[in-house]
């Protein structure tokens, strides 16, 4: 699969103040213009809805893996909805499908996300906010990094990309 | 959501004979070729692996739902692949994000996966083979048709697509 | 494992005839009397609230395997409900989980069990209704059976138990 | 469902230190001894096979809810397995499933526990380690507390479980 287009996967809370999405809107289309699809949460709230506008209007390719059985609450940016039904069981679904992992400040749902991606040994890459001293272990190994901004966000993603692929 | 591209789910058996596959894999090169997309169970064997190869063939965009937690067992011919963990449990995902289902011969999986379309109201193309009496109230409400040929279910699915879009 | 007691999945339409619901609820009891433990879809309706109703008055051990998050429509006869919020991807675990499957009339739901409990190597018993064509190498191989009464299919699931335990 | 017995969520690592194991063990006792429903991951390993040995000596009802699709796993103190083939995805069904929810010291499985409970507003407590400054928001509200012994987490489950049944 050596020539395949790496799959970044942006998490966050799905609700973002204005600052939170202007954030995760800029990622997504840097993402884009790197040419790697991003995947994320699927419906239109929040971060996940977001970083998919950016990444859409850049041209790139969006993938919601959505916790639900319909399309209802979709992004109206995706190009490609996976409806799990599988509601926050879709979390890890999420992580695994990812090479990467960049999240965006959120709550309990992203949390879960950023430790679900340590466990399955993912590179994780924190936009925006920091965590404490429980995530010290995997700040040491270089597993877990923070990014003050979109740009560094992505040359991280693409580090840890090079590294595997 | 009304401009995104159909997504065509393309089920069947995990062991198909040089019949079935070569049916598959046109029925994949039809389906890039109407701009669709395909998903499929993702693995690099069977219907899943031939209709990927003819979709990718034909320059379109194959998306396969694995049933794994990595990519060991991946059909090479993926431009995205979602990876579940699930085993049999990502049969409901793929059929939930299917618009339209065409089943090739397969075993009991691809049953199941007819069975959980039919309950979740999708349109079920049968190519290549019937199902008995136990299925004649999905026939007799046009959920349920037989094709004889791809071109013959791409036609079905397109009708299908154009009913609900 | 050898000792502990078989868990006997029943399942059966969320929607029940008086007919059924007295047939589901008879061999809840016959399942209790057994000392076996009952498993269902967990719902205050169709053929899971009734068997669970009949094994509860018999004293026996309950659980319910629900599609919910939450107890809001699960049946007042569990002793233990796990809550999977998977909606019909739960359908997998209810037939992972039990030793023997015995379906009741249904509809597409049952369906789907009773062709994931043959692709998963169980023993199923068919209580007062018959499949067709298409599950014929099943029922040659013993795998799939009927029975005419609660009474026949508590028989039938105590031979197989036997036979692998 | 008021008289229904509670069901307590034992969580931990796979991997248990003696003194861990020790504490898992008691715990699982008290909770049978108080008559409650145990459940964990299902494993013959770590925390949760621990915590099974001790309720089921004490004469309790111990349920597993398993990442596996077969027993071979499993624990052989279980009297109900709940065979989910989820791996982690498992993880969210043990917190909805739990009534409250006690952590005994683990890793980044324990700790996405944790979290998925805290979201699905699950009370929790951490027996015999503490969480960081991330937390802080749920220790504040009461949602999450630390217990010095068995006997202090299981009383802490007492008081719980009254305030909501």
């Amino acid at each position: 699969m050596a020539q395949r287009r790496p799959v970044i996967g942006v998490m966050g809370g799905s609700k973002a103040s204005p600052d939170v999405a202007a954030l995760a809107e800029r990622l997504g289309e840097f993402i884009a213009q790197r040419g790697w699809i991003l995947l994320t949460g699927g419906r239109k709230q929040g971060v996940m809805d977001a970083a998919s506008r950016g990444a859409k209007r850049a041209g790139g390719l969006v993938v919601g893996v959505l916790p639900d059985t319909s399309w209802a609450r979709a992004s109206e940016h995706l190009d490609l909805g996976i409806l799990t039904g599988l509601k926050d069981g879709r979390n890890l679904i999420n992580v695994l499908s990812s090479d990467v992992v960049i999240a965006c400040p959120g709550f309990l749902g992203t949390l879960s996300e950023i430790v679900l991606a340590l466990k399955h040994n993912k590179r994780v890459i924190l936009l925006g906010f920091e965590l404490g001293a429980d995530f010290e272990k995997y700040r040491k190994r270089g597993q877990l990094t923070h990014a003050a901004s979109p740009e560094e966000a992505v040359d991280q993603a693409a580090e840890a990309w090079r590294a595997f692929s």
